[in-house]
Order: C-alpha cells, then structure tokens, then sequence
C-alpha cells in the first residue's frame, strides 16, 4: 500500500507521447503541466528514450569514487550555457540540490570570523520537503510542529525589501525562487532583484536563487537569473533537468567544499547525467532555432484570448516564458476548475489558493495548445464555476 | 566543472557487464562494489535494461497528483516480501528515505500528550547527507560546525544497551542499521536488536531499520530485519533497490501523514518503479530458486581463504551475506589495497578505518568471484603492504 500523504486524483496514465497522456481507456488528456514542469521534452521523446535505452544496455550507474564523463560533461554543458564558470553537484532531486546550497552556504559563513550561519527566504517560497529545506520555506503551514525540532537561523521576510533591512553581520545567504512557482505564480520585480543583488555582493553575502520550477528554459532562457540580469553565487536546479530523470544539481561560484563534505550515492549516475546532456542539447537547439520563444508567445496569446473571454473568472495572466498563471477572481474556482479542466481532458496544475498553473512541455506543439485551449474553453463555459 | 566534494580515483568506466567493467583503455575490471551496492543485479542486465528502455519509451514520469501503477505494484511486492502491511512512500535517495522517517517518527511522537520529538542512533553509523541526516549520523565528523545549527533532538550512543538505558518519555524513535555499512562492516548482535524491538515496543517508541545498504536481499533476505527476526515500524531503503535507477523508499506499518505532510517531484515515478518491480522480481527469483544463497557461500568462502593465506594483514572477514569485510591488521593497509586492488583490475571498497569492503552485484557468477579472486590473490602478495 502506498501512503496517504498525496491527495490523488482518480485518473492514472499508461502512455504519454508529446504533451499527451492516455489513461486506461485510452482517453487522450492535453499535458499543460508536464509532472509538474518535469518532462521539459514532453513525454516518450525519440531522442531521450533512445539515450536513456543505449545508456541502460551500456551502464546506468557506477560510485562516485570514480570519474563519471558524462557527469563532467553535463557540468561542462551547464557551465556554457550559464556563460560563467560554476562548480557543480548532482544530487537527486530539488530539495537535495537545496540541501546542499544550505550546506555550501554555511560552510562559506563560518569561514568569517564572525560567524554568519543565517539564511533568508521569501513569503510564499517553497524550497523542498527535507527538515532543513521545509524551514526554509517561507509558508509556516509547510513546517508545522509535527515535525519540530527544525533546524534553527532560518527566516523568511515578505518582501526584497524587509530581507535587504533585515541582513545583518550573521546573514550567509539568501534564497529565492525568481519565479516562485508553488505559493501562487509570482515573478519577482526586476528592479528589487537587481538591487538585492548589489547589496548582497556589498555585504558578502551569497545570493542564491532556487531554479528548480523556473529553471532549465522554463522560463525563456537557461536559468531565469539571465532574464533578471543578475548573476547568483548559488544556483540549484532540479525538475526539467533530467526530462523524466529524478535528478537535481546545485551550482556554486566557488569551490566551497573539501573532500568528504558532501556526497550522493546515486548523485550524476550514468543514467540521470547522459538523459541531463541529450535535455540540455535538444532544449538549447529549441531556443536557437527561435521555436522556444514562438511557443511562449503562442501559449501567452492562448491564455490572453482565456483571460479576455472570462473576466467573470480571472483577475489577469501571470508568469513568464512557459510558466504561466491564471489568477483567478474566485479561489472557489480553483479546485472546480482543475478537476472539471481533468473531465474534459486537459491537465492543468494548482498553485497557491487562487492561481490556475501551466507548466507545459517546453516543445508543445501549435496543435497540441490549440486541442488544449478548446477543452479550457470548453471547461470554463461550465455553469457551475461563479 | 564539478565541485570538489568527492576524493575521485584517475579511473573511470565506459561500459559494463555483470561484475565486469571496462575503461576507456578497454581493460576489464571486476567489480566488488557495485557502485556501492546500487547495481544489484550487475551492470547492463538484459531484463532490467530492456525494462528500462520499454518505459522510456513510453512514459517516463507524471506528478504523484495521478494514480501511477507501477508505483502501486512496487508497494504491493515489497509488502508482499516483507510479508507484513507496511505503508510506502518512494523518495530519490538513501537520505529522502531517511528524511521522511525521521518525519514520521516526529509526527508520531507529537500525537502523544508528553510529547516525544528525541531519535536515537548508534555510533559509527551512517545515514545520510542531509542536514537532518547528518546529524542523527553517529559520527562526530559528518556533522561538523561548518554546516551547524543542526536540528536538536538527535542523539547518538556507543551501544545498544547505552541506546535503552537513555530512552525516556521524550523519545520517539530509534534508528539503527543492522549491519553497519559506512564505519567499518558491523553486524550488530542479535540479541541485543531483539531486546531493543521488544523494548521499543513496551515504551511505544518506533523501531527504524535504516535498510539503505543492508536491505533489498545484500544480506541474504529481503531486509536484515528478517534474519535477525525483528518487525521494525518503519524501514527505510535505497540502493539496490532500482539496480541503478535512483530510488529511496520508506516504509510505515502506521500511515501517520496526512494529505500534503510529505511529498517528492520525481519519487516513485515511472522510470524508478517499473525497474524496482524488474530487479524484487529477478532478486526474488535469485533467492527462490537457491543461488542467491550458493552465491553467498562462494564468496564468503573466498575470503575467508584469504583470511587464511594472510594472516600477516587480516584479523578476520565479518559481515551478513554479499555485505562483507576484511578487518586488517594494519589500518595503513586501506588505501593501498584499495589502491593496489584497483590496479590489478579488481575493485573494492573502504569501510571506516580498517576494514575491506566487498559489495558484489547479487548475481555475480561463480567465474566473475575467482577472476576477483585471483586478482586480489596478486595484489595482496605485494612486497610493500606491511
Ligand atoms: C522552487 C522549488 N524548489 C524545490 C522544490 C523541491 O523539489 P523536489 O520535489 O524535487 O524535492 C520544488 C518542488 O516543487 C520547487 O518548486
Ligand atoms: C545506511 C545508509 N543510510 C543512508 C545512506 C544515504 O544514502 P544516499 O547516498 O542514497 O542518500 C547510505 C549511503 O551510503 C547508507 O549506507
């Protein structure tokens, strides 16, 4: 049996190829979330299937006690598209790329002589399910007393600006997600970003900025920092990374760990960094060839005519590249909407109390939103929703 | 590039077969490690690959907000060989297995009205890289000042009577690998564990098996806690579980979370599940059918030949089945052997401070154990061990 901590719903898939899914009687659903902004190359991708296929028949995983190439290659890859020279860790997952940025950041601020061991977060952040990470969340009711004692030294402000009042000689680092993607859909403002950014740098203190959801070209480009124009000590990554693959990678300016302080048995295996590379090139040549950009601007465009077709339902569009929101007038709606979008098989995802998410896949074709955008409409003409 | 975390050997793999590994040079080596005891059925496993490939192909991942078969499965055979009820959650790593335990145990004691929130471990153990897991780690060393403030409330002691003579109304839980993996190869006494269960269970306090190394047949049954005949409340596993695929899992006997207190993006996804039902399926074949068993006379009898033809470096084998280790007299000897070892084409590992670790893949063949052997034979003649 499987614990109770996810509330399913009553629909599984035996199938997926592009961005559709099909169940067991062989419905065909419209993907607009992609596993929660996993599947970056939607599902059952020719070239990544035959990557993983040869990469299984040839060696999925040896210890990380030895060289891995296509873990270094990977690296190399992240390291040209990020334009700027990073060390990098694989990990598993977000919340182990995040584990590890606590720990690199801590480690840098017990170098000072006095010791700075705190680190920031924002309102409404979601950083990871691990003790540490879901303290750095900055929504209480994700570090209930059930699961005290936390960690100490981690706090979260409501805004850039209370963070920047609030940094003080003990402050190691602060972690955002530019685009926070749990807490309802929220790009950050450029202007605050930039600014905490110089005052980080003024104050030696890491700037951080968690990727996990926004990162990976979800957004537009390679990582959302490059949007905002700044250039983060930290940057962690996870969810499109591996394009079906569980794995996340924390990325560092400086080299902070010695041997033996940090490790992964599983962490950049064959497996997760071959299916890493072949993500990362199909997604680049997406971007270069122009189509990512195409796609953003058709699937803004298709949630726009939404927005204009139903001011009774949305307040406004949200979001950035693709991942989008819909907030909605009525935080009733939010569950309605979800499972009524379901019935008429589109997949659309929930954030925060009010926001409808979309987080699809990064190849999406025309067909593919336009099939979607008629089941939307479809399910927001319903009666019911007020 | 990578970040220097790992002490990495001038060695690594492109491909791999059974025990067997090949460089870049095309020389073959024989693996004893398996990547740390991951690659359970060997490298490049015919079934497990083609498993591997299949899903690949046809759907690699959704979000846990859909019913995934294979993960329902998985739960269902790992119950069935437990042969007891257990509740499931998958997770990506040893360490998520052990993070979502140590929540469990925390909610659990919460529900008390003197509320229990302490968990014990053992000295010389291992749990993981977490900030969380680094500290209920027994050894000072893993949870340095560098990555402090720590949680509270873990604790760790010398023995297993030290561990019931500190239990009190505030504790809720007590980890323990049964056979110790990471300080050295340490088979705890059965008599002791079974005194532990049983007072476990008189002060309502969870028994925890950290089964990440120990588990999924390395020692002979499916989890340790079968031979030393115990019911633990929650188990936790990784490694070998997915043959190379990252993959935690833990296992309750209580469904203690509710909706939204626990969660993973990738845990439990397709990829992962569909190979963990491919290699319980092959393992347990393995152990019906004998060999399993066969397999582990072999190689326990191998090195204790070994043992006996050098009495000058070894005090004597321990370990529980394919979990084995070779104390030596000399701890200067660890890294040479190790060294010397993988320069004969036979490759080892370390455990603690003196000890020879040896993980083979489950299905190693009779012919891959004495080509080891022979290697190992060569090595250890060496001149300049002392
Ligand atoms: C911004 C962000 N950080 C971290 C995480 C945690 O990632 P994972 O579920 O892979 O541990 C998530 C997951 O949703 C996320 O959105
Ligand atoms: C007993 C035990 N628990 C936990 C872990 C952590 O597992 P992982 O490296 O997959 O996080 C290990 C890893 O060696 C282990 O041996």
């Amino acid at each position: 049996m499987l614990m109770q901590n996810y509330a399913r719903v009553n629909l599984g898939f035996k199938k997926g190829k592009g961005a559709v899914l099909w169940d067991f009687d062989d419905k065909d659903y419209i993907d607009f979330g992609s596993g929660i902004g996993v599947c970056s190359l939607g599902h059952s991708h020719k070239k990544l299937a035959k990557t993983i296929s040869k990469q299984a028949h040839t060696l999925l995983h040896t210890s990380n006690i030895y060289q891995i190439k296509p873990q270094e290659k990977l690296s190399d890859k992240m390291c040209e598209l990020l334009r700027e020279p990073y060390y990098v860790f694989f990990a598993n997952s977000g919340a182990e790329a995040n584990e590890c940025a606590i720990k690199l950041a801590r480690k840098y601020g017990n170098s000072f002589k006095e010791k700075k061991y705190e680190i920031f977060s924002l309102a409404n952040s979601f950083h990871g399910r691990t003790i540490a990470t879901l303290k750095l969340t900055g929504q209480e009711k994700f570090h209930p007393n059930d699961f005290a004692p936390y960690p100490e030294a981690f706090k979260f402000f409501g805004s850039i600006d209370e963070i920047i009042a609030n940094l003080s000689d003990k402050t190691a680092a602060v972690m955002v997600e530019l685009v926070q993607g749990e807490g309802g859909i929220n790009p950050l403002d450029k202007a605050d970003i930039q600014k905490l950014a110089k005052v980080l740098k003024e104050k030696k203190i890491l700037f951080i900025t968690d990727e996990v959801q926004c990162g990976v070209y979800r957004t537009g480009e390679f990582v959302t920092s490059q949007i905002y124009g700044v250039s983060p000590d930290i940057i962690t990554f996870a969810k499109g990374l591996g394009g079906g693959v569980a794995m996340g990678a924390c990325a560092s300016k400086e080299d902070i760990f010695k041997f033996g302080d940090h490790g992964s048995t599983f962490g950049g295996n064959f497996l997760a960094t071959t299916a890493g590379i072949c993500v990362l090139d199909e997604l680049e040549k997406l971007k270069v060839d122009g189509k990512l950009d195409e796609t953003i601007s058709e699937f803004e465009a298709m949630l726009d005519s939404l927005v204009e077709r139903f001011p009774n339902l949305f307040v406004k569009r949200v979001g950035l590249g693709l991942m989008q929101g819909l907030v909605l007038k009525n935080p009733e709606n939010l569950g309605k909407i979800f499972t009524k979008a379901m019935e008429n098989r589109v997949l659309i995802l929930k954030s925060g109390k009010d926001t409808l998410r979309f987080l699809p896949p990064l190849n999406i074709t025309k067909k593919e939103i336009k099939k979607g955008y008629k089941r939307l409409l479809k399910t927001l003409k319903d009666k019911e929703l007020a």
